[in-house]
């Protein structure tokens, strides 16, 4: 039976016997982790080769005779810009290979819209106001680097094919302030929604009130399926429908090896039309004299082609899919047909989207974080930390074990129930 | 004899003598490269073992526990940090450790006064006019960054104990659009000198108009002797004789392992006051999650402690130092007692500091490169690559074999004294 049809006196049992058993999960003294899209740590292991392609008897010089110990080569090194280029669909002369960190490089590239200006039209902080879209529920470090920076951020509500591009069309194509829009095509943080090819050609052929917009594409998961080939979700390449559509440089993409090799000691790129390359290098050159030239060779050495990379995501899906399963196994067996939550399903990416009645999600958190299961926190998942409707969560589960998994997302599920007992007991 | 005391007759003869000694130098079609200060290839090779330090089998568990294959950790780990923290003088809690690049921090911290302030003070971005000192000759590289941003670059001219002093007061305390100052106190480039003690003093006890001023302290040359422990400079600690005059957050301090373990695939710090840190933070915490530990980690167990980078500096001095040695050598034969050039004799860093006759600068650079020898373009040591005498000339003597650093400075005193002999005719 849903919960919004039961009487005030069943719903009383019912409580009675959930806080019982909460008393009861409260003394299992939990200490368990499901808010960070971290992966595990014997997961990490499966990248450890990675570690030996390059040693003190390597050649260290890259296919085009760059010394890759020495400076130099702000571009990063051919055949990485190769192998990312075969990844993300594009050429390598669109690829700039970067350092360790992908949410850097789209800082910075905000930094430079903001200090510099992007083919020359004014800098962001010569204007009165700078408006950001944010598709939401997101990635709150997106969120966090716009509003950083002063920016106002906007609310854009995502759908199962995406943002939702009526409204992204109007801001974008009326207001001149909007100078970009956040987007996680792919297996997207926190939903695990996948763009679909109308949304992508429809971001493509924005018509913008402002020649500096910007799309920030943040492939952060594109090679990240949870079930191999058997169900991949296609995301067409942003670069060349948006050439297509006559908005060559309407894009910055990004991605990284943070979730592939080594989260933190990876290497992050940036894609983007010649012309905003060229502009970039305005400044990365003042920036840096090169970046690790040396761990880029490594990533080479060890994932070879784009290939090399779906293998290896085959492996860490090994490791993650038992975790999804049994989030999702539990939530099925304890919230389905009670009418009080909704979840998605991804085919990859590292986070399930959780929906609770309206007004919930906070005391949820709450409750579990009593009972020792630390969940991102309530809001994280729209611009300024603040859910509008207070009803989503962030489920990460790849962090801890499948065991673990399984007790935090009972609890979680026990927390949904009774907040949502009083919640309906409340409106009685 | 000095030129200058040569009769038009002397000077007509020598410079047919020299121009002969030109043609025949021309014609051995040499290509050498004395404009970079880069370590040298088999110089690097010393720096191999880093790479075996950490393979598929260590344990990648800092000594606080921070698993380094994961994400986290903005501060750097803490054994780095320690690390640094002696080699410069001051506290762990002082340091932050970063990335590979020392001019990206700086880069940043730039970036960071501009858009947001430093300690609450008003974005420079905001203000009509930012006016940076530049001591000069100085880096190239610190210039551009300053002009990037649009500032106006002020030159304060080098002594042999670093800038003159009383500029730089009369500049920082009286006028406050003046935010910063470039310095890099110990081995300069391109001087080599190193700065006094009462150079640090005045400097830590300046009453700046701006309260958001701050040095720029580039110890880029820290370990980097010529001499191991035979001729060795020193410079106080900048940190804690600003702490002492009152200033404790007058001043960023930068270094790095680009010169000591791999140009590019080193780690770099920043050490500052913690009320500087905690502000850097700030936006450290939007722009990254962390920086590459597991490199971090490669370097503290390859180098262990400070004398470990003493002692490994000590190789890299065995490389360098013929070649000094041989520069100086020649300079000495061909040009002493001519009165047509002066040049540093530094103790460490990566280079020599030539100055010829004003206005001479530019074209002896420009005979070099007809005959195969590129030097650092003149000019490129004073702010917007402009040397008002048009004298000086860095001399980048640590890449080629010392058998070519021979035949490029025999070539470049060769190019000293033809200009110099037509400066002098032009002035009969």
């Amino acid at each position: 039976m849903q919960y919004v049809d039961m009487s005030k006196e069943d719903l009383l049992e019912t409580k009675a016997s959930l806080e019982k058993e909460y008393e009861k999960a409260k003394g299992l003294h939990l200490s368990l982790n499901m808010a960070r899209g971290k992966p595990a740590p014997d997961q990490l292991d499966i990248s450890r080769g990675l570690l030996d392609v390059v040693n003190s008897k390597s050649d260290l010089t890259a296919l085009d005779g760059t010394d890759c110990t020495n400076y130099g080569n702000v571009n990063g090194i051919m055949e990485c810009r190769q192998l990312f280029a075969d990844v993300l669909g594009t050429n390598a002369e669109n690829v700039l290979v970067h350092g360790n960190s992908s949410l850097n490089i789209m800082y910075d590239q905000i930094a430079r819209g903001y200090a510099f200006g992007y083919l020359g039209e004014t800098p962001w902080c010569k204007l009165d106001k700078v408006k950001w879209l944010c598709p939401a529920p997101g990635y709150d470090r997106h969120f966090r680097v716009t509003e950083h920076f002063g920016f106002e951020l906007i609310t854009v509500p995502m759908t199962e094919n995406g943002p939702d591009m009526d409204v992204v069309e109007q801001y974008v194509n009326n207001d001149p302030e909007v100078k970009g829009i956040w987007c996680v095509p792919k297996y997207s943080n926190p939903s695990g929604v996948s763009y679909s090819e109308e949304t992508v050609k429809r971001l493509a052929n924005l018509k913008p009130a402002a020649k500096d917009f910007r799309i920030f594409w943040d492939n952060a998961y594109c090679e990240h399926h949870l079930f191999g080939d058997r169900k991949i979700d296609e995301v067409p390449d942003i670069l060349s429908v948006c050439e297509k559509a006559g908005n060559p440089d309407m894009v910055f993409e990004f991605a990284s090896t943070s979730k592939i090799s080594f989260p933190g000691s990876g290497v992050a790129v940036m894609a983007a039309s010649v012309a905003n390359l060229d502009d970039v290098r305005k400044s990365l050159n003042c920036q840096t004299i090169g970046h690790d030239k040396i761990n880029q060779l490594r990533h080479v050495r060890f994932f070879k082609d784009a290939e090399g990379f779906r293998k290896h995501m085959e492996k860490h899906a090994e490791y993650i899919r038992p975790k999804f399963d049994a989030v999702l196994r539990i939530f099925d067996e304890e919230l389905s047909g009670l009418g009080i939550g909704s979840w998605t399903n991804p085919n990859g990416g590292y986070f399930i989207s959780f929906d609770s009645l309206d007004g919930c999600a906070k005391e949820i958190v709450a409750k579990c974080k009593e009972a020792g299961v630390t969940l991102t926190g309530a809001g994280a998942t729209y611009p300024y930390g603040k859910d509008p409707k207070d009803s989503n969560i962030r489920i990460a589960p790849t962090y801890p074990s499948v065991e673990e998994i399984e007790q935090a997302a009972k609890l979680f599920t026990l927390c949904v129930k009774l907040v949502s007992v009083d919640k309906l007991l409340a409106a009685k």
